[in-house]
């Protein structure tokens, strides 16, 4: 069976790949933030990392290593700046990380190129990376995909994990999505004995800054996540690995 | 025993232990680059990682996620940017992720940074990094240290490596110190039937633009790997982890 | 009764009132995009410039020439960047701008900041150039409130616009909120005459670069305006100033 | 009659006056800026997006939204940056916001784009914003004028507005010629109670950092407005819609 | 004699003179740019230079190395950048010059900094240098003067050189004053034999992109240098020596 | 004979050296850094252009105005950025400025390009400016040849400089490599009375940051510059520049 990791293969098994099979290549892009005190500060990564795997495993498709640092978290969907562990980048930062790796994937002669973001913060600065590197890089053919992976939940699913009613995405952040697939892919960095129980969160329709600290929960977790187990991980991550590669397949031709 | 992987554990863990045990935190800065056929693609933030992990292990440090893309590969020491896989950044770009990054662990209260670099083409960046940062939190009371690994090998490590005499580090890339080190730190990952044969480059005293890339052996080898064994690995990686955990705690005192 | 509108006072009268009266200052920021065949090139610049205008009125505060261009138009939200006529900024300009001018209302003296966001697509860089902004003015006790319009809209209030239902605010692009409340505040820019028949945009759940445009309707409208009056935009007009100029007034406290 | 003003009208309209009617597109720069006790902060934008209307009418041109936000101001030209109220961006910011709307004209088809600056200090960032532009939009046939509205006042006519004589543009900061013209088209935004009567400003024959404030009349005004009329402004404004619409014509051909 | 060349003179003197003695330094700031085929490419670094030194050495002040090149030549003032030869830099690459030079100069603890421009394009682009570089560095105590040499001629002198009355500074490029000082400065780089026979420039009142280039005289020279002497040159070089050092002198206290 | 000097000739004559005669120009680069008492701090400029005039005398060269400005000094290779007199520019003004004139000498037509670089603590910042050039100007046909001229010695002429056997570039930092070149080239610059008796400095083998200031020796010399001579100088020299012409004669055919 084929690799999956682009770090762990030579260039020219890598090559091969993106050449003569037109391996579609995955960039994950997570984050290094605060997840509550019962998930690691890796989650956003490890989780972008492993859907991404998923999918490149049934498409017989390659993983970039991940972009382990995101843009700054806050309030509303992360907690925000003020937790310690969370290490952001600058916008500029972001955006010319990005710029650069589509660069050379295009470079290297990669077609199907699809970046998978797992931190809701860094969305619009992977948008502004691809579109200046599309400008310089149009002419090679590549195409792009860029998703957050939650876009691709059905409501079948979500009515699965949430019996009661899925509140909407607001105030998932370590919340009972996370967690349950942080259990299904490393149930050995969660600590389900240290789930919070703090309130959610309420915020008022603006955002403030400085920012307003006593708004966000002290755990660093917006809503609860108890009702997170193994099973709703596993049905979730099962359904993200058939669907984002079903979408690699039909988008690409 | 604690867990040295920054991103396996919890903000409140981390909290804690930076804080509180003032925890020196090692940032490992790679590549994504070809190191000839035998070796993968993350060699360099792998072996970073690696080394990185049994000093900090040694200090009760952590290590922060790697940094696993660095700046273009050079012709006399990394073979260059015309090989496919080799996935490199904007000076600008790895700039500015250095000056974020140590910009966080200072306002996480972190005093003692190791920036342990395993990518020769990083090295000018990552001054400039460190120095764009502490204009801005020097008052913080950090301090940083960096390092390229290799400078820590001692002249009697070097003649067990190269008992033939050691030629110096200018061609040492996929030679036979990293192939070593990653026999002993990922055995799974070399390629020993694939150890190419072509001469030691041999280049002038200038270089040039565009890239002459007949200098380059096609492999990306620039010396031979021959003579790499796994005990040599154990051997220079034992070394590191003494000398630098001993340099960590002698320095930041 | 007072002027609101910053440009068209002196610098005398202006420094009285942020001085003295410690007037909060909006700062409108818009794009130049396409709004279907309709509504005019200026919507968003318009809507936040008026939006702006009736909560200032309100709070004896001033409003500050709005910001004209903003960022890139995603299909999914303003139709993209094929249009003619949609003139955008690279993300750097629109953070630096945000940057420079919260930097100098800094200097002025203002306290209270509200930055009114009528383009979807410009929200992130809003942060972040606040974020940049905050770095080097934090000292002067200023404090800036960011918010987009449409979500101070309250439950019933999209009920009674949206009587068959309220689908959502993805798809609402030059559709019943923009047109209803361009009737009541611009009604001599509208041309109802004008409105297309497309239907609604269908897009699955990633993007694609180079844009797809043919998931995009033609007419540059993502979901119909039939429905639009100028009775539900006096309704949300009104709502919007009363609960803005309310929140400013609990906010900065 | 044609609307001027491209943000009143909708994409489809502007398309076909750009792409089938070949309209020449005028861009107003201009500053937010203290001009004296009697005049408004917005008075070089408001002038600027005057002066484009009077010759955009004459040639079935369009006036794009106006860059409201300007350089710096400074002590000889301005004022200075003392003043409460002036709002102004770095060079950089408005050397983007340039380089990035003639990108956008250049991708809608527009192939004749005039500049009309109505502030001193912009010049030089104009200038290099186009530059920028052009590198990337040289191929697309766009053509641009750029000019300050002072430069085509005839000797007849400043003989008319100065009959004791023209004593240069050096000081002519919300004096003579702006209040005429203010008076002109924005009558109601003229404060001539409030003229003040600070001497001319004396400047040495170099610049200082930090400025000498000491050197800037109080007012801000640098030289006396008394002698301004509307009869003075209407001559200027007739002269420049005359002056500048002829030079659009003989220009782009 | 004191030595009046920073570059000349080792850090311990330099140290002395800067911290003991307050010496000024003078920055000058020039071009590599087309002068004609009479005056070489240097011209505008070694005059400014050169006035530097004369001042410098009147009151014991230091002269930095120069900045040899400057911002692009715009056809008004300088020929324009479709001359060969004429080697020019991007706003932002001059801005980050000054701003780094001026940050080091007061960490030196360098009280007076005059930079003197030799070349007109430069001015407001050494402005932004100066005021970024105050951002960060005004609690040092540094202060700046910034000057445009040509500034400094009474009217006086300008009747000596102009007999027929000063026709302005807007064409004397490569013409009377400049060729004029070279023959006093460096009158061995000064070809009078090839002074060319262009009638003067004759430029509409706006600029034109792409440059138009049958606008500007084939030579470069945009007025005839005929009438140039040493004597004059003398003269000119003897009056600002005299009236710099004064302003120096008079300005720093 | 030819003027080596670029900035002494006029442009017609460039255009003639550089479009008929395909001469090569060489850009010195260098620094304004202390190099110890006795040599003076425009030690890496004037040798860079020295050496790049004896080299573009042998083959028709011109040379261009140095960089006078370089990368900031570091501890190990040149005292570090806590001297007096070091004035050192940040990364990307650096990288701007060579890739803006790398940009501009494409444009004259210059088809060989040498970058002479003199100040260590430069080099790689000098690879980014002209791989960022050569992404727009590929196209041209310039071919770019860049070189540390100390690179360029032989091991027989390191033999003579150091009879006692060469230690290492690692501390030639204004000792006697550079002190013999200085005696050759600019013996009234060198004051051998100064020549400091500081111990060699002795470095860890790693950097740290804030500087430990404690260990560079306080002269700013890294180890003796005892044994220079100017015979020593002349013979470097020499060699310097046979080796650099034949370099340049081969390498661009």
């Amino acid at each position: 069976m084929n690799e999956v990791h682009m770090d762990r293969i030579s260039w020219v098994e890598y090559q091969g790949r993106v050449r003569e099979e037109a391996a579609p290549v995955f960039l994950p892009v997570g984050a290094t933030e605060q997840h509550g005190p019962h998930l690691p500060l890796g989650t956003d990564a490890l989780l972008a990392t492993a859907v991404a795997g998923g999918a490149a495993g049934s498409v017989a498709g390659l993983v970039a290593p991940a972009l382990a640092y995101g843009f700054k978290s806050q309030p509303k969907c992360g907690g925000g700046q003020h937790f310690v562990g969370t290490t952001s980048l600058d916008a500029a930062t972001l955006i010319g990380t990005v710029r650069d790796t589509v660069r050379e994937f295009a470079r290297h002669g990669v077609k199907k190129l699809v970046l998978v973001n797992g931190h809701y913060e860094n969305q619009w600065f992977l948008i502004e990376g691809i579109d200046l590197a599309m400008r310089e890089v149009q002419a090679s053919g590549i195409e792009i995909m860029r998703l957050e992976y939650w876009d691709f939940f059905t409501p079948a699913t979500l009515a699965r994990v949430f019996p009661d009613g899925f509140p909407g995405y607001a105030l998932e952040h370590a919340a009972v999505i996370e967690t349950s697939m942080m259990l299904h892919y490393h149930p050995d960095l969660v600590r389900l004995d240290q789930l919070p129980d703090d309130p959610p969160a309420d915020f008022p329709p603006y955002d403030f800054y400085p920012t307003r600290t006593q708004l966000v929960p002290p755990s660093g977790v917006l809503s609860s996540a108890r009702g997170a187990t193994r099973e709703k991980g596993e049905v979730m991550a099962s359904e993200l690995t058939r669907l984002i590669a079903a979408a690699v397949r039909d988008a690409f031709d």
